[in-house]
């Protein structure tokens, strides 16, 4: 019988890369709710980053309802107003699961930063609930955030938009879509202007977990980082806009399910590693 | 006065990724031109690649003429008895520069590979001819070509589809329309089912060429390096087709007008240095 004191820590953080299958398999959206930890959890899904909020709520509503959902939550927030709501606040304060949508993460930054809904999902985490994002809602993790560029267009510079994010996360900068939309010279110019955050570029239909200092990857489609700290050159700075950036020396891992990567070590845990040494049971690799 | 014994050494061999520019402009092909070293080349252009030889042939008859072509000769090799005619072999004979137009190139290997024309083109280059393609021109330069796979479905097993290529150029495997099409998931597939062939992907209007040892990126677009050398591990080989492929550990480049590469100590090679160590006036840094 385990009678220590129960220390608040943070929930797990899922960063999903778009278009997660929402049928019966659902393979990332059900560990999003095992990772909850209760029977019956309550879901709240912030639709504020799409156009179509109704269809999507639907759509998120019957697949967390199939999964188990004790009830799931409509956070349809389309205003600043609708942000600093007390109806909303107190949803966020009864979620154990904190699902926001895929669409415009600027949309969601400029809605809901700063705002009392914002600092309640900040708080529920801290206190343990979880917090997972698709596409937009994944991208708006970190700390700076990537919202736009055409990949044929990026490592020119300055086709690369950023912008300040939620900064659920530190030391990364999530891109989402990544291999369907051939976004890795996006993140090559994101570590170009600033090669201390590692790039986590999320493909369709795969997840990462942030917990603590350990990155997870899961679910059928893969992750790729982009680790520019040992980049030995660019000529960033030197250029004006749109011309040709060169950075040289990027390490790119391909991680499928099953695989991490430490942050304060910079390096790869592989799937019997991860297994060895895991004492965190939401990341134990099943 | 130079009296030394000229011994005939191979001419260069470019690789261009596709939408070269073809106005007046023509930073590319004009570059491909200077590199003959003659006033006024004769050039042979391949269109088997391509559906519409006709139209192709004509726009580059308009290019190479307008850059000082004393001839452009209009190789129309539909088949492999066309590959076999000897007219066409007279023609590669006289050619100074040869171009090998985009299309399809396994096109290029299945009509062109083993023929007496291919022979031809390889003893002009081996006596010093300019060899150049764009797009499957460029791809089929390689010892193994990549021909197809969807960027979205790379990284799962056997997506990626190679087949033998002309050998003209060892060490390296060449994509093309690389940035604009997100290639760069298949040639880390590549790279994980064998990691000793550096991956050459080259943006459009971007072009590299080989000389001996040495790669050159020139032109707007960007050329990307992908070294899987120091690939650590990779489940490649444990996979069923289509299941998804981990790979750890790829080292990428993203080269720009002026950069090199040495093949041989498998380092970049920046401007300055290019500048001041080249040997060869044909990739002096300009």
């Amino acid at each position: 019988m385990n009678m220590q004191l129960q220390v608040p820590r943070p929930g797990p953080l899922v960063a999903i890369g778009g278009a997660e299958d929402r049928s019966q398999e659902a393979a990332i959206l059900s560990r999003v709710m095992n990772f909850s930890g209760g029977e019956a959890p309550v879901v709240a899904v912030i639709t504020t980053a799409s156009s179509i909020p109704q269809e999507v709520f639907d759509s998120y509503k019957d697949v967390f309802s199939m999964l188990g959902a004790a009830e799931v939550l409509d956070l349809r927030i389309r205003d600043r107003i609708d942000a600093a709501a007390p109806e909303f606040v107190a949803m966020i304060k009864r979620a154990d699961v904190i699902f926001i949508s895929g669409g415009d993460q600027m949309r969601l930054t400029s809605i809901l930063g700063g705002s009392p809904v914002l600092h309640a999902l900040r708080r529920r985490h801290q206190e343990g609930a979880v917090i997972a994002g698709t596409s937009a809602g994944a991208a708006c993790q970190s700390t700076t955030m990537v919202y736009g560029g055409a990949a044929t267009d990026s490592l020119r510079k300055g086709a690369v938009k950023m912008a300040a994010g939620f900064g659920l996360v530190d030391g990364v900068i999530i891109d989402t879509h990544f291999l369907e939309r051939g976004r890795f010279s996006r993140l090559m110019e994101v570590g170009a202007t600033n090669p201390e955050f590692l790039g986590v570029g999320i493909g369709e239909d795969a997840a990462v977990l942030f917990d603590k200092n350990t990155i997870l990857a899961f679910g059928p489609g893969h992750v790729i980082l982009v680790d520019s700290s040992d980049v030995t050159s660019s000529n960033v700075f030197e250029l004006d806009d749109g011309e040709a950036v060169s950075v040289l020396n990027v390490r790119m891992h391909a991680l499928v399910d099953g695989y991490g990567y430490s942050l304060s070590d910079r390096r790869v845990l592989g799937p019997e590693e991860l297994k060895a040494t895991s004492l965190e049971p939401r990341i134990a690799y099943t």
